[in-house]
């Protein structure tokens, strides 16, 4: 029998961690620091741990019984290389099913049913349930895609902002504001530009909204593309009536009233977040049910 | 009297310099390392003073000579930041003039006279000079600006790329040829992105003009839109009929026929490079003309 589970929801920005029965009912929580495995592994895997212990010793575990219970980890840089391989052998749980911090997201969203999430923070990525099965589009990170992302519309607007400098294209109240920002030097955007991160990009994006609301030309060009390029994503997805659509992530409630009526009949909201989703991934894998209930495939 | 003077030509790759006596003719010249200011001060500077002992090796003279020569400098990174001012107090020449190399290609392409180049290499930037003042468009870098340059197409391509994987737009010869090199996995081309500089995305350019040429529908909608780029840069510009424009950098051949016919009628061949541009300067500025003839606002 199976007496407790751990739900793990690793970020760039933080790790979260909540320890439950094994009916899901969560009896400590934790929070940590980073834990994007692409980008610093051996962080990750130590703010990972922190996080557990917090929530064993807030529901008033002994520590050592980490090695005994089973986690889901949804973590950020999962896709890419072989760091989900390599985190495995250092991760101290009695079994660790590492999945994509958007996989627990969708489960989070959307239940075990069908369906599709939409993130759009400082990246954006989709998800996809269907018949079961989840596939994902796009996530491909701020140089080459990220669509519609925070950091792409960031960096949309300062490009937009250089070409109004240079009259290439008019200046707007926001690309005079953006400037101004900058002390009305390009050459202060271009250093910018030399350390900047792509949340760094990202900090533009809600002013863009708030301008393109007050029909500034500029960024409303931005934001109709970024919302032209969303709707090309869903459109690929081709979801069906009975497929609730949730959009996620820091942009989630600006995009979401800008989508075509299509899209607006499918949006619901989110049934919870991404470290519920990993419990209830957690619950259904590691609870004693016969396999065949277990949606192993989901 | 000044017997000779020096003619400084640094990039993101390399430095040259060419000695020549007072009447422009060349007596040696030299060739270093990468000397742009802003990404290495200290190592441009070893550069070009590298080069420069060449060039005065080259042309039989004593090295310590080179305390009593004047000396013309473009240089890639001048347009950001302090280190021009700070490169200034590092140079052993008599007294050192630091100009942008889109600076000196100008002076180089059309001479003194009024006229205009457009530089696509890995970056790209304008310059105009137009009755004798000289002004610069764009230029802004990989991140924020260098539109259609080596770099920007190369980043555009790869995310068409990724698109055409996720299905939301129609794959070509052209992105399936790139899929391929990436070993069809798409994290290959994300893991790509995390080292790459400007010139690696670059490289991938001169394969878009090819399949342009072969009609393949992605390669054409990238190229269309740099020359819909750059025609909007010469359009603000407004050239008049007797300004001519130079295409130069590694991408300038294969950009000229795709022009309209307006800036078709404009185009020139270059007169001589950068580093010729350089000491025509330098012939200007140190020569003991009167102050009247030597064009100090060009």
């Amino acid at each position: 029998m199976v007496d407790f589970i751990l739900g793990i929801d690793g970020g760039g920005t933080g790790c979260r961690a909540a320890l439950a029965n094994s009916e899901g009912q969560v009896l400590g929580r934790g929070h940590s620091g980073a834990a994007n495995i692409r980008t610093d592994l051996t962080g990750a895997c130590a703010h990972i741990i922190e996080a557990a212990n917090q929530a064993l010793n807030a529901a008033g575990l002994d520590p050592e019984l980490i090695s005994h219970i089973p986690a889901v980890l949804g973590l950020a840089g999962t896709n890419i290389g072989p760091y989900r391989q390599q985190l495995q052998t250092l991760l101290p749980f009695r079994e660790s099913r590492i999945e994509s911090d958007a996989k627990i997201a969708l489960e989070g969203a959307i239940g075990s049913h069908d369906g599709a999430i939409a993130i759009f923070g400082t990246g954006s990525v989709y998800m996809l349930r269907r018949n079961g099965v989840v596939s994902s589009t796009g996530g491909w990170g701020f140089q080459l895609g990220d669509q519609a992302s925070g950091a792409r519309l960031g960096r949309d607007l300062l490009e937009q902002t250089l070409l109004a400098y240079d009259d290439i294209i008019h200046a707007s109240p926001l690309t005079r504001d953006i400037m101004a920002a900058f002390n009305n030097d390009p050459a202060l955007l271009v250093e910018f530009t030399i350390d900047a991160r792509p949340g760094d990009y990202g900090r533009f994006a809600p002013k863009l909204f708030d301008h393109a609301a007050q029909e500034d030309a500029v960024a409303q060009f931005i934001i109709g593309k970024a919302v032209a390029d969303i709707e090309a994503v869903l459109n690929t997805l081709n979801l069906h009536e009975n497929e609730p659509l949730c959009l996620l992530g820091g942009l989630a409630e600006l995009y979401a009233p800008l989508l075509g009526p299509r899209y607006q009949a499918l949006l619901q909201k989110p049934k919870g977040d991404a470290l519920s989703g990993a419990l209830h991934i957690a619950k259904r894998s590691f609870s004693h049910q016969p396999a065949s209930e277990r949606g192993e495939n989901t």
